[in-house]
């Protein structure tokens, strides 16, 4: 095993992270016209619109709630299963403009109430059930959680990116996005 | 050949997100402690800090020059080639914050200039010479431009999405990011 160089999982670097994506997103994608925003890569693929419905749907129903799952039944209740197409119904009818607005609410309303949780370093160690990945701790949750955001902004890229595939010309060798496979994500 | 379902090369549309993306990367790292900001993906791999130092370097030694140089000599004067490590002493000794700011001032001073640069529909398909790629449309030269953005977003997610690699435990299967091998880029 090489050694450790990545970062250990830290309450508060999750949290500066959390607290950032929306901002980012809201600079990234407000003021785009609709052909970069509304296109997907394809049959059955995302916008970056339906992206920032679908960061919205897990912030209601997927990582809050099971952290505080594992906390109150720790590995005795199974998450509900996330529905990856949730988000379309909800989404229908609103502006990017208002997704953004209520993504960055709802995850400020849940930054709050992650905070006063008050988690210590034992907490952390506590043990939850994913029904697909199995055990997981708590670290591991809150760490996802902001790998999601990650990932979501990676693929909002890739995304957008797709949009110009022809347009660069040979540059679509140099474009390291270009080469991206989505690899079977969101 | 499948029908054109990307988008043709728009100057308001690459306008548009040439725009954004440097309040978009304000908004997602100003606020971060350095421990995403300056990790980066192993040996000669880039950090956040890095990559917001390399499109400072690309707005003044590439983009906006080589539009210039198309315009004035079509094909009869090569780009200059671009160091690709050519932010790193220029980077030296500043804060983020700092870079941040630069990149938002170069990068709004160079859509003034290619704004009043007053393109038109002919324009666009005048052909410059790249040293590696050979010629090229200016209009592929400006999609690529923004693609460019788009590359160093898709890194920056992923270079932050690697220091949570072991932190996230079973989850890695799920995020997208981390099955991103980089594509030879930047």
């Amino acid at each position: 095993m090489p050694a450790r160089s990545t970062m250990e999982h830290n309450l508060q670097d999750t949290i500066s992270l959390l607290s950032c994506t929306p901002a980012a997103l809201n600079a990234l994608l407000r003021d785009l016209p609709e052909t970069w925003t509304l296109r997907n890569e394809g049959e059955n693929t995302w916008s970056a619109f339906d992206v920032v419905g679908h960061l919205i749907h897990a912030e209601r129903t997927s990582w809050l709630p099971r952290v505080k799952i594992v906390l109150q039944f720790h590995q005795t209740r199974t998450f509900d299963a996330f529905d990856r197409w949730g988000h379309v119904r909800e989404s229908q009818g609103k502006s990017l403009g208002q997704l953004l607005d209520e993504f960055a609410r709802v995850r400020s309303e849940n930054l709050s109430e992650l905070r006063a949780l008050n988690l210590r370093q034992k907490d952390f160690e506590l043990r939850g059930r994913h029904p697909a990945l199995g055990t997981a701790t708590l670290s591991e949750l809150l760490a996802a959680w902001a790998g999601h955001d990650l990932t979501h902004l990676h693929q909002i890229s890739r995304i957008m990116a797709h949009q110009y595939r022809e347009a660069v010309g040979p540059w679509s060798r140099y474009l390291g996005v270009l080469q991206c496979a989505g690899h079977g994500s969101p």
